[in-house]
C-alpha cells in the first residue's frame, strides 16, 4: 500500500525563496500539493499563477489567509515559513504551540549566541517561549546536523551566504589543518535574488548591471551564523559580500593559511573524507573550479581549491544557488531528513 | 574679446536625463556652470556628487531651491526642465512669464492635438496660458524643425522612441514613396533608463534580466508625437515597444511597404538627401545595419535598412542612446539652435 | 510487469540543444539512459561530465564513437542528432537504413520545396535516397502535425524560431482571418545560444552585451519552413530576427491585420479552440502578454495578443525557450507522440 | 603662437584597448590625429570606421602598414603599442633605435626580476638589448613613478589589475603600517574586455553571462609587477582574479593586517596624504565605498575601505576601468608626463 502523502503549509510563496519552494514541493512525489497561505487579505493574489504566470497550466494555485484551524482540520504536518525574520519571529511559537513541525527559511531562530542576534532587532511578545525556541532550534545544514534536524520540530534553515562559507571551510577547520591566528577570510558575491524582492535603488536594473559594489562590510548578518556554527572568535572571520549582476547564484572564495605546508592530494582527500555520503557536496579536482553556472538550478554545494606552491596559503571556492542550496532547496533537503526520506526526493 | 558665457538652470538633475544632461552642460564651452535647482526642500541630496560619486573630483555641485528671484539675479537665460510632465506644466508659464527661454524634457508640451493629450492628465492652473504655451511650443527634433526651434522660446524637447520613429520614417514619407494604406508598424525595444528612475516591480533587476516584454501596446504615449511630426493618422502607425536587459540604447525596427519597387540606391539616396548638412544622423550602407552600441553614448541617431527582392517591402532600423539623442543630447543640440551655436558643440 | 524501456541514442551531445536534449532523456521516465555518440575521434571528451561539470554527480556520460554496428546489439530504436545540417544530411540515410527512428534536429530535411532549400547548400552523396527522404520526412510540429509525427520514420524537428511563428499565427490563418494581402511581419529576439556554440566576433560577450542588433533580414533560414508550414507566398511573410544580451529564449512579435473587425473574445476564442486539448501552448487573456522569463526552462510556447480599437490590427506575442519547445523539448515531445506516450511525459 | 602639435602612432588600433586609446589620442588637444599602422598587411581593415561603425562619422581612420621610415617622414615623435607582448618583445628594440620614445600597453617591459619574467615565454632575437631596454623600462605608474616616467624613452604601462592593487596598497605599505606577516590578499574582478578580443569558449557570451569564475588562481601574470612595485615577497601576496559578466571594469577586494589598531581617520588621512595632488585617484570616506559603475568610463582609480572595530583587519576596495586607468587612459596620463604636459589633458 501506498502511504499517506505528506501536508505541508507555505506562508509566503510569493517571494523569491518561497515561490522556489513551491515548485519544488510541488512535484515532491511525498507529498499532497501544498496548501500556499498569505498573511495579510487581500494584499497578495488570490491565485499564486496570476502573479506568476510561468506557474501557470499546471491548474491553480489559490492563496488562503492563514488560520491554525484550517490547517489543522487539513492535516498539515508540516509548515515552511518564506517570510521575514519578524513574521516567523511571532508566527513560530503558535505554530509550534499547535504540534506543527516547522521549517523557517529566514534568519529568526539560526543563532544562539545573543551578541550575534543584535543584528536582528527581534520583538518577542513573549521572550520566555522565545529563548526556548531559540535553545530547541536546529540549525538546518544537513551536512553537519543531520542527527538532530532529523528529530527536530523546529528547523532554522542556514542564509545562502553562510552555507557556502561554512561548506567550505568546515572540513578542514574540523581538520584542525587551518591556521585561525592569521585569519579566514570569505570574499563573497551573490546574485540579485539573495537581496530579495522588494524594489529600492539597490535593486533597480541600472543600479545593477554593468556594476560590481561591496555591501555589509564588517556588518553582515550571516557573520553570526558563520561564526556559531564554526565555532570561531568574531575575530577570526573578516566576511565581504558583494552584488552580482546576475539574478541567483553565490560564489565564494575562501582564504585560508594551512599550520602546515599540504598537498593537493592531502586536501582533496580531507574534502572527499568529510563529505563522503553526502549527496549534495560536490569536491572538483584541483585546478578545476566550481562556477556559478555550474550549481544554478540544483541543490549541490560545489567545492573546489588550489593550493600555492608553498603548501600554506590555500584558495577555496565554493557555489551555491541562493534559492535552492542557499534556501528552498535546502529546505526540501531537511524535510527529507525529518520525515526519514533520502535526502536527494524531490530535489534531482 | 571672449564673448561672455551663457548662464543655464536645471531642474531634476537627478532623474536619468537630467544627471546625463548635467554631465553635457559643465562640458559645454559655451556655457558657465549650470545652476541646479531642487523641487522640493530635503528630498534630493545638496550636493549632486553625494548621490553621483562619478561625478566628484570636478568639484562640488550644490542643489538649489527653485527660485525666480535668484535665476534672475544670476541672469539664467535658458531654463532645462527634466521633470515630471506635471511639474514642467506647472512651471513653464512661471517661466516664460520671467522671460526665460525654456527647454523642456518631459512630455508636457509635445502634442498639438488635444486626442493625443488626453493619454497625459494634464491639471492646468490656467487653461487659457497652457493653450497658448501649446500653441507656442516647438517640437524640438532639430532634423525637421531647426528654423523654429532657434527662434522659440519653448520648446519640447522629443521622446525617446519618437525620435528613433520619426527620423527613420519622415524622409520616405515625405518624398511619397511609402504606401501607407498597408500601414507602418515600429517595432522598438529600449534599455531600462527609458523607464526611469522609480524603482518598482517593473524595473526590479531580477525582473529585467534574462528577459524581453512588450508593453503599452496601442497605447503608448509617444504614439501622439510620431504621428503629429509625421502627419498620420492613428491607425495608420502600429508601435510597440519592449524592455531589454540593458541599461540604455534603442533599437527601432521599422516596417514600411512602398509604392513603386525601387532600388537600395534610391532609398539610400532618398536618406541621403534628406539628411545632407545634418551632423548628428548617420546613414548606413545596405546591408549594413546600425546596432544599439554604435550610437550608445552617442548622439547620433543612426539610420539602415534592408529592401526585399520585391523592391516593396523595407525594413527600416533605427538607433539612438535614449539618454542622448533620445534626451539631454539632443536638448543641448536644440540648445546650440537656439542660440546660434553650430549643432554640435558640446556634444562629441 | 514494466514495459522495457526505450533505448535512445544521441548524436551532438556536447552543443546546447545536445546537452539540453540529454538532460531530458536522463530524466524521462520511458527511457534507459541514452547512448552519447561522439562524431569524432578524440575531438571531443571522453565522459560528458568532463565538459559540462554540472553533469557531474549523476555518475559519468560516457561519449563513445558512433558505430552502427553496436547500435543494433544494444537495441537502440531511437536516434536523435543533434548535429549541424551537414551532418543530418550524412548520416541519416544509414540510420533509415539500419531500421532506426529518427528524430533531426537541424535543419536538413524540414523544408519540402526547393526554391527554399537553396538557403542550405547540401551535398548528397546519393540525391534519390535524399530526394525520397525529404518527402517522408515529417515536420514535427506537434501543435500541427501529430497524427502524421506518431507514425513517422523520420521527424524533423522544427526551427526555434519558426516555432514560435507559426504557432502564432497557424490559428488566425487557419481560420481564414488574416488580411494576407497587408502582409505578415514578425520581429523576432532570441537569446544567444541560438547561435550556437562556436565562439565568433559576434558571439564574444563584449560584442553581445549592453547591444541589440537585427541580421539576416529577409535572408533567414527559417522563413523556408514557416512559410511552407503556414502555406504564404515568400512575399507574405517578413522576418526579422535579432540577437538579444541574454543566454536563451525567444519572443516574437507578430503583426497581422485582419479581414474584418473582430473582438478580444473572438480573437481568444479562435486561440483557445485550435489549441485546446495541446498541453504545450499557453494562451493569454488579453491584455496580459507573455514575457520570455515565463516559458523559460519548460516546453510551452506562449501565446498572447493586443487588438487596436480597430478591431483590425492585432499584434501577437509568441514565446519560447529555443532549447526546450525550440529544440530539445520539442523532439522528446515528438519522441512521446513517436511512441504513443502521453505530451508531457518528461517535460515536466 | 600656437605650439606644434605633436605626432603620434599607434599599432594595434583594433584591439579593446588600441580602439579605446585612438578614441582618446583623436581628442587630445596637444595631439595630430594620430597614425593608425597595422602589423599585417589585409589581416586588418583598410579604415578603422569599417570594423567599428561607432568611429564613423569623424571622418577616415586609414590604417597604414607600419614603416619606420614613414614615420620618421611624419615626424612621429611617440609610438603607442597595443599589441600582444611577444610583438612589443620584438618592436621595441627598433623604435627605440630610431629614436622614437614609446608607450608600451603590453606587459613586455613591466618586469625587471627574471623570475617574474618567467610567465612570458619572451623569443628576443638579441638578448643584450632587450635585456638593455628591460632595465631602461620605467614601469607607467603615474602615482609612484611619475619622474621617472617623465625623462624615459620607453615606458611599460601597467596592467589593469596590477594598476587596482598597487594603488589600494601602496599608501599602506608605504607608511609601514600593514602586517605583512599575515599576508596580503587581493581578491579582483574584472569584466570580460580584460580577457581581450579573441573570440574563445571562455569569452561566449553564454558561457559569461549569468555565470562568475576564477582563475589563475596563484598564476597569474600581473602578480609579478605587483609584487616588484610593492617590493614585497611572492609569498606575501594572495591574487585571485574572477571574470565578471559585464563588459568593463575591474573591482578589487584588498584585505589586508595592520601591525597596530587604527582609527577610520588615520586610515583615511594616510590615503589622502599619499594621493595628495594626484588627480586620477579620488578617496572615498568610509564606509562609502566605490562601485565598478562610478569609475567607468574614466580615469580615475577609486579607492575606500572599511576598519574592522578592532582596528587591524581592513578591507580595501578599488576600481578602475580596465580600458581607460587600467590601459588607455593611463598611456595617456603618461604620455602627458613625457611631455611636461598637466596629468588630465585629454582625460577629462
Amino acid at each position: 500500500m501506498m502511504p499517506a502523502k505528506l501536508k505541508t503549509a507555505v506562508v509566503g510563496a510569493t517571494g523569491y525563496s518561497g515561490l522556489e519552494l513551491t515548485r519544488l514541493l510541488l512535484r515532491h512525489p511525498r507529498l499532497d500539493k501544498p496548501s500556499l497561505l498569505s498573511r495579510e487579505n487581500g494584499a497578495q493574489p488570490a491565485n499564486l499563477a496570476d502573479a506568476f504566470p510561468m506557474l501557470s497550466g499546471n491548474g491553480g494555485h489559490p492563496l488562503q489567509p492563514l488560520s491554525w484551524e484550517r490547517l489543522k482540520q487539513q492535516g498539515v504536518e508540516l509548515l515552511f515559513l518564506a517570510t521575514p525574520h519578524e513574521t516567523s519571529r511571532s508566527l513560530v511559537p503558535a505554530a509550534i504551540a499547535q504540534g506543527l513541525r516547522v521549517i523557517d527559511l529566514s534568519g529568526a531562530w539560526r543563532l544562539k549566541q545573543e551578541q550575534h542576534r543584535a543584528v536582528y532587532d527581534f520583538h518577542d511578545d513573549d521572550s520566555v517561549t522565545a529563548a526556548e525556541l531559540t535553545k530547541m532550534a536546529v540549525y538546518g545544514l544537513p551536512e553537519l546536523n543531520a542527527d538532530r534536524i532529523a528529530g527536530s520540530a523546529l528547523v532554522a534553515n542556514p542564509g545562502c551566504y553562510a552555507t557556502s562559507v561554512i561548506l567550505a571551510v568546515a572540513p578542514l577547520l574540523q581538520a584542525g589543518i587551518i591556521d585561525r591566528q592569521r585569519g579566514i577570510i570569505s570574499d563573497s558575491k551573490s546574485g540579485v535574488s539573495g537581496a530579495g524582492k522588494e524594489p529600492n535603488a539597490r535593486t533597480h536594473f541600472v543600479s545593477v548591471a554593468d556594476n560590481l559594489s561591496a555591501y555589509s562590510v564588517f556588518g553582515h548578518r550571516h557573520v553570526g551564523e558563520i561564526v556559531e556554527q564554526l565555532r570561531l572568535n568574531l575575530g577570526e572571520l573578516t566576511f565581504t559580500p558583494h552584488l552580482l549582476p546576475i539574478p541567483r547564484g553565490i560564489l565564494s572564495t575562501v582564504y585560508v593559511y594551512l599550520n602546515r605546508p599540504m598537498t593537493t592530494a592531502e586536501v582533496e582527500s580531507c574534502f572527499r573524507g568529510f563529505y563522503a555520503g553526502k549527496p549534495w557536496v560536490r569536491i572538483f579536482a584541483s585546478p578545476q573550479l566550481p562556477q556559478i553556472q555550474f550549481s544554478l538550478r540544483t541543490n549541490y554545494c560545489d567545492l573546489g581549491f588550489c593550493l600555492a606552491e608553498d603548501g600554506r596559503r590555500l584558495v577555496l571556492v565554493s557555489c551555491v544557488d541562493n534559492l535552492l542550496k542557499g534556501a528552498a532547496g535546502q529546505a526540501v533537503q531537511n524535510m527529507n531528513l525529518m520525515f526519514g526520506w533520502q535526502e536527494e526526493e524531490g530535489l534531482q
